[in-house]
């Protein structure tokens, strides 16, 4: 009957819609993928690019821990140097104290008269 | 015929399911794709922040270097320094020692007698 | 009739082929979120880890500024103690200096003779 005919057309006219429907979900999902897949990647290069950088920084901090090694034994150095400079000039003014006091003995001891006379 | 009827109403019954099931599809996978976008702009912020993080620290390390250069120049400049002071103290030992030598001569010198006698 | 029959056949065929898309789907998107979260968890434990080393490697290189303020602390000391003892070499020096002088006039008036006559 003509009623069943247009029952069936409706329902051939949903299923068209259904597909329809379906195969734009498809599509949206791939879209969607895709998207993803373009951030996962831009994600993940900035993060290699800051375990690159974070590296770099690190062996750089390395190297200065170094160089301050250096400087530490550098400046120890310049310690003891300075130590032994200091000892030498205190031992000096030992010898000059002496050689002054000695200066002094001496011009006393040239403080002398002569007097010759005939009684 | 009521066969058909009963036949077209499980075809409309299995239409409006299969309707449903697509219709709660798309509301799960635009949920998840929300829940997907709030979790990439969280880790796209982390990476920011650890990036700012990662260039300030690139800063600081980078002063580092220049006030260990300084550091470097100074105790240069204090080595140099120690090397005059010891210059003069070794000058300064060769003019005490010339006054030491000095002294002797003068004190062998001062040991004198004067004899006057009449034949 | 016959025709209908097959058109109901046709229909029944095509809610089958869109149930069997749709589940598909369902199983895509289920398993493409799968593969999502893993990625995610895996970006996400890779900032975690380049967070920790930032924070340790900010935590040494405030240890390294520290060491530094030491080594210019040390610096300053070992400059100071250097001008102490040139000070003192130059005070030392006015002294030897004085001593030279003092002997150069003994050794002028040790130039003498003695002359005794009779008239």
């Amino acid at each position: 009957s003509s009623v069943t005919e247009d029952e069936d057309q409706d329902a051939a006219l949903t299923i068209v819609t259904v597909l329809d429907k379906v195969a734009s979900i498809v599509d949206s999902v791939q879209a969607s993928q895709k998207r993803i897949e373009e951030r996962h990647r831009e994600m993940e290069n900035a993060i290699k690019s800051v375990q690159i950088d974070l590296l770099k920084l690190s062996q750089s901090h390395r190297n200065t821990g170094h160089i301050i090694n250096k400087l530490f034994e550098k400046t120890r150095k310049v310690s003891a140097h300075i130590k032994d400079v200091k000892a030498r000039v205190e031992k000096q003014q030992i010898h000059v104290k002496k050689v002054e006091v000695k200066q002094e003995e001496i011009m006393k001891k040239n403080k002398f008269r002569v007097v010759i006379f005939q009684e």
